[in-house]
């Protein structure tokens, strides 16, 4: 038995950036309850790196409420997409991947969404599967859909093509396989990052075009990187993967700008908007931004290993770098003093314990670094 | 034993608009008599209409002269790229074939090219052989070579894109198709049309990403219709068919326009450059222009049937719109008179004479018609 729609429709807004057309949301949600027949809910990844990030989590988050609800999650795996390399957001052509690399990254991911969803209410599809039969004239077919016009609409083809840089036409088939997908899994709600808004808008458009109900389309706000400025990503290096260790995790979260805690605790945690309002409220009255971002980093932790280990993290976080004793397996690393003695901020960078410049200072504000213990 | 490079150069050379690189179709003209090894010579059609016409006879022409220097010559039937459909030359998206209406235009084309050229020293190839069997994957790496503004460079796409009118994205694989015929025949020439050359150029690509020696392209000079103004193209209907009746094919010779004449003498007949020039001198000095095209007219009907028709097809022209005496089947028709009267150019494009008030117009002017014998 499904939800009322309002109580539905509440949870699924939370947080969300936009659901379009919101009028069909409630359409569809009103015809599935009435019918007792869940919702088909798709979101699809590329399995461009061997590993996922709190970035992608926010949408596996929000696949998660649809599931508690009682909706169909289906997972795309897009392996064969991965091939074809996804320009979204990026200024150069991606390189294509083999489907070697392909497979491989795609048996990671799913191994990590389990981390969030349940499995076994989870009906998950390799778009290699339709993709792999296609011929030259199906391709066609569906390219046929779509003016070079409609695609250099889209924000990023838009930028590259009046500065100049080049499009491969290639590239143009990334949103037309990720609508495809839509018409054969029959989705009736797709998500995706805000940044996706074009390509889920395809996937209406060939719907329509093979007589389906087109879906609706659900953006999800973009996560930050550990940067605090560029979108977190596996390419750009600037991400916190939800398998790392928590050291790593916990170090990271410490590293990111103050100006970015409340967002990571609305779109990394699971913690009650309430909660996150008096976090917001502390952070405002003067309290110690350290503090809090350990709160956040525990939280974190806490959610992809346990409790335990986010204490343990915490810990030694403090050991290292705040109480002033060495942590259990300190690491040694030695640099070559030049000419002008040693600048600081090259020594912890050069040691490979942060991986900017920029990081490096903030760590030194923040009092993280010592020389002989001061 | 191929005839001396300098001998076969000033025969192709003869009458094409641009061959691009000069100096690699020396090298490998030199090469090929050196080797004794004929050169792969590739001209492609589009299906897209059951007959040709003598715009197309332009390039089989050409074709001959390397047939006749003893080369290979390679036709490409595009049944598969007919079911993408050109968009070369046209302001609008052409609509897509379906197979069954590709092969049957295709094996009438064949029957057709061969009144030009001889069959036995011709390699036959439908582009569906290999498109029919290429995947999804395939494509992407050919359309990976290519960037959208490239493509938009192209003449017709650029001025399209620019008016705001729609390009549909499958039409960008027109040009890839033939170039990638290219690399599958390892064409060492390709002719076509001078609209053609961007095509042409992409073939050339194509063939250095799969390590092949580029193909040489030679572009020839494009036929007017009989409008005198446009190409001649099955589709715009102001065409000579190579299969259409002597009598037909002669009529629609005379109601070309006057300055057309010498430029049909050189691009669709056989006549030799020498006796075109006199052709151009006897116009000059004021000799009737319908005599002339009656010459021109017996020349063409000729090449397609022979002789005897030829001289038929002229007598029974000066017959019905000359002598004075009705042909030996002379139509009927009757024709509503309205309260003005009978309009006499109306009268002659009612009846089916001719296609267009401006051709009864250039008719009347010419003499050909008569009322009541006057």
């Amino acid at each position: 038995m499904l939800p009322p729609v309002a109580e539905q429709l509440e949870q699924i807004q939370h947080g969300t950036q936009e659901v379009l057309p919101l009028k069909e949301l409630e359409a569809k949600l009103e015809a599935s309850v009435k019918e007792n027949r869940p919702l088909r809910i798709k979101m699809g990844f590329d399995p461009s790196a061997p590993d996922i990030h709190l970035g992608h989590a926010v949408g596996l988050r929000k696949l998660k409420t649809f599931q508690d609800l009682g909706h169909q999650i289906v997972l795309i795996v897009g392996d064969y997409t991965g091939m074809v390399g996804d320009p979204t957001g990026r200024k150069e052509t991606r390189p294509r991947l083999t489907r070697e690399q392909v497979d491989a990254n795609a048996q990671t991911y799913l191994d990590q969404f389990f981390k969030v969803l349940d499995p076994d209410k989870c009906e998950v599809r390799r778009n290699g599967e339709w993709f792999g039969k296609m011929h030259f004239d199906e391709v066609m077919g569906l390219a046929a859909r779509f003016t070079v016009a409609r695609m250099l609409e889209r924000d990023d083809f838009e930028k590259r093509y009046k500065a100049g840089e080049p499009i491969s036409i290639h590239e143009f088939f990334y949103p037309i396989m990720q609508g495809y997908d839509s018409v054969v899994i029959k989705s009736d709600v797709e998500l995706g990052g805000t940044e996706q808004k074009f390509n889920l808008l395809v996937g209406r458009t060939l719907q329509e075009a093979h007589s389906q109900p087109p879906q609706v389309i659900l953006t999800l706000p973009i996560l930050e990187g550990i940067d605090g400025v560029q979108r977190m990503s596996k390419s750009l290096g600037n991400y916190i993967g939800v398998t790392e260790a928590p050291r790593d995790m916990f170090g990271k979260v410490m590293s990111i700008p103050d100006n970015m805690i409340v967002r990571y605790f609305k779109l990394a945690t699971t913690m009650h908007p309430k909660e996150v309002q008096e976090i917001e409220a502390k952070l405002k009255a003067g309290e110690n931004p350290r503090h809090i971002k350990a709160t956040l980093g525990k939280a974190i932790v806490a959610m992809y290993h346990d409790e335990e280990a986010a204490e343990q993290a915490s810990e030694e976080f403090n050991r290292m770098f705040k109480g002033g004793q060495a942590p259990d397996d300190m690491p040694e690393f030695e640099l070559e003093a030049d000419g002008a003695g040693l600048w600081i901020i090259r020594a912890v960078t050069g040691a490979g314990l942060v991986k900017s410049n920029g990081e490096a200072r903030r760590m030194i504000k923040q009092r993280a670094v010592r020389v002989d213990g001061e």
